[in-house]
This record gives C-alpha cells, structure tokens and sequence, in this order.
C-alpha cells in the first residue's frame, strides 16, 4: 500500500521507518524537508536532527506535504495536534483516502503537563473528520509512547491498542497494519464511531501522570476481564 | 474508624457494606433518610430501593448529611458529581478529615454517554479541595465499576487503582483502606498531588466507551511494563 506519514517527530519517524520494513511504499510529508533536514538541533521533545535519522532510512523519501498527499492512499497523521489541520490541509483533500491519525491535541501553552486544546464533547480526530468529510478517518496508537507502537512486544502479556472510526473497511485495513507492526489481532480493541476518539484522548492526562509516576514511558494499559 | 458514607446509590451500598465488614463504624449519610428509604422505585442507574439493600444491612445506621459529617474522621463521596458539593457543604465543615472522593463529574444533559462537568484544567476533586482547604481530599476509585471497587479478585491477575492528594498521611490511610477492600498495596498506585485526579476523572469516557464495546462494566486496566 501507498502511505504518506506527516511529521518528522519520533512517532512520524519510528512509523514510517517500520511502515517501509513491512514493505509498503512510504513517503515522510514535512512543510519544507529542506530547511528541516538542514536543522542540527535536538527537537523540543528529544527527538535528533532529521538528518541523522534520515542517513539510516535513505528508502524513505522526505517530501513536501503536497507531495505527501499526492502519494498516499492512507495518510498518517503525525504531527503534533496543534498543527494537525493546517498539515493536513496542506496534503489534502483526501477524498476516499484513509487518514489514520495518531496525533493527541496538547496544548503545552501553559507548560507541563499539557492541557488538551479540544476535549469532552468534541476531539481532534473528530475536527478532522469534519474538516475532511470525505476522508475516512481512523483514530488509533495515540495512548502510548511511539517506541511501544510499532514494538508491542518488548512488554510481557498482551496489552491493548484501540481503533475508533466511522468506515468498517477504514479500521479493517488500519488493523491490519498494527498487525503488521506487531500487533496481536485479539489485542486491538474497536471502541465503535470516531466520537470515541475523545476518550482516546482524554486518556492522555492520565498516561502522562502515569509516566512521572513510573519514572518511564515505557508502559500500556491492558484490559483485564473475568475468567471465561 | 469512624467512616462516613455519603450517597445511598450502589456505590455508597456496596462500599458501606464492605468497610462495615471491615469492623469500622460506618454510616450512609443521605439528605432524607425518611424519604429515601420509603422510595419504591428502581433508581436510574439500576440500584433496587434502599430499603431493600438497608433490610440486609441493619448494622449500617442511615442518617443526615450532617449527622453523618459529624459521625466521621473519614467521609467517602459517593454522591453524583453533580451534588457532591451540596452534599458535602451539608455534611461540612470536613476540618482536619479525610474526604475519599470516589465520584465522576458525569454531565448527563444531553443524554448517553455522558460529558464531563469539569475536566482539562479543573476536575471535581480539585473543586472539593478549594471548597474544603482544611480537608484533606484522596481522590480513588472513580476508574471502575462499584462491583470491582470492593472485590477486585474478581478479575484474574494483577489490575490498578490509583490514587491522588496533596497530603501524604491521607493516602497512607485510603490506601489502608483499600487493601482492606482486596487490593494488593502492589497494585495501588500512588499518582501524586490532587490535580492529577483530572486524568483519574477524565479516563471515564475511555471506560464508558470500553464498557460498551466489551458488552459489560466488569473490567479494569493494568498497567503492563517491561520485565525488571
């Protein structure tokens, strides 16, 4: 499949990076991969220069946002939420396309923890879809760090990752790309319509209390349910 | 200890019913206990009339908010969100007590699934804490079913509660008190200051929508890390 992330933080990079392992023909869409491969520095949440990455995934072309959504038929969303739609319309118009969105909507205004800049009766993934009313718009991998998503495995037991969306066909094929990074099929929870995106957002204040309280990101939720 | 209940939903029952069993001197504080109790009628969330539950139960005395503010050291909140502040302001003033604060902030105005009242910035702990500065608020509980919140065995393996407030020595003692309920101390984790009880309350959409989708309330989350 052709996809398309957005965003060259972590989770743009670790996605796209296991995106072409498993064989798929990915792009990395940047407002302008130019001066953003000519950046030496340590992104705001530790992310290395672009380049650095960049010389390890040469398959992986770094294009324009334009060029992004001209190529994809599913398009990750992984910029930070606050610059979500405007990326997005840079890409667009999606019509038909998949966007899986993975971005959560912090608002770090007020420093840290962050706030949501959307939450309660509306989410990002929500504004998206409406922005983009004929795309079809999968919420998914936003409640965990970008390591944890594409290498469920380095936790024990099964833990779970969850899908919200309106088009069945949309979270089958999303689903079936979390299998391909690793994903057990039984361990992915469909939470129903894309308004299930707010509980998947609103989790994050809990996942980030959880983080300074464990000292790590390195952890996931697992739903435990009585013996059969 | 002299522990309070207020609320006479199932939350307020069944946690009276199990501290009681813990040999404490519990009583259920409800703004009428006359009219409370002549009720005949099934209550919106499910909960038979009180006097059912209260004829398997003599032991537990129901009593006024205000006899029941000043009967405890420790008061539970297991009101609605919506009249938690009433509530305890009847049972006030709380100087120098424990206020375990098992509630949810749930909106429910425009119908299911509900919103929250408070959230992102604020939450309903944090509300009771500024309202009552001379009491010490531990908000725990509120991320599952009433059922699981005094009998976690129920579920197979390791699962987690959390807890949140300022004062250490309040935890110290709710945390006592949950491990009186079943929890393992391993399993109770500690998520720092009262603010963090915005995450606790804003995880209730991610539940509501889990509950749904799994079909039943009979759940909670585990916190999966890597092995040591």
């Amino acid at each position: 499949m052709k996809i398309s992330v957005l965003g060259t933080g972590n989770v743009g990079r670790f996605l796209a990076a296991k995106i072409a392992h498993a064989g798929h023909a990915v792009v990395v869409g940047t407002r302008d991969p130019g001066r953003t491969l000519a950046r030496a520095d340590t992104s705001p949440t530790g992310a290395p220069p672009l380049a650095d990455w960049h010389a390890g995934h040469r398959n992986i072309p770094l294009v324009t946002l334009a060029e992004a959504g001209g190529h994809g038929e599913l398009i990750v969303n992984a910029t930070a939420g606050a610059g979500s739609l405007a990326a997005l319309h840079a890409a667009g118009p999606h019509d038909g396309k998949i966007i899986m969105d993975v971005a959560n909507p912090l608002d770090f205004s007020a420093g840290f923890p962050p706030s949501l800049s959307v939450c309660n009766t509306d989410s990002l993934a929500e504004q998206i879809q409406r922005e983009f009313p004929a795309a079809r718009v999968v919420k998914t991998l936003n409640t965990m760090n970008h390591v944890l998503m594409t290498d469920p495995g380095r936790l024990p037991g099964p833990h779970n990752v969850f899908v919200a969306g309106e088009d069945a066909a949309a979270k089958a094929t999303v689903s079936g790309l979390l299998q391909q990074f690793g994903w057990p099929e039984q361990d992915i929870l469909d939470l129903g319509g894309i308004a299930s995106a707010r509980g998947m957002e609103m989790y994050l204040p809990l996942w980030l209390d959880l983080m300074r309280s464990l000292g790590s990101w390195d952890f996931n939720i697992r739903i435990v349910r009585p013996e059969p």
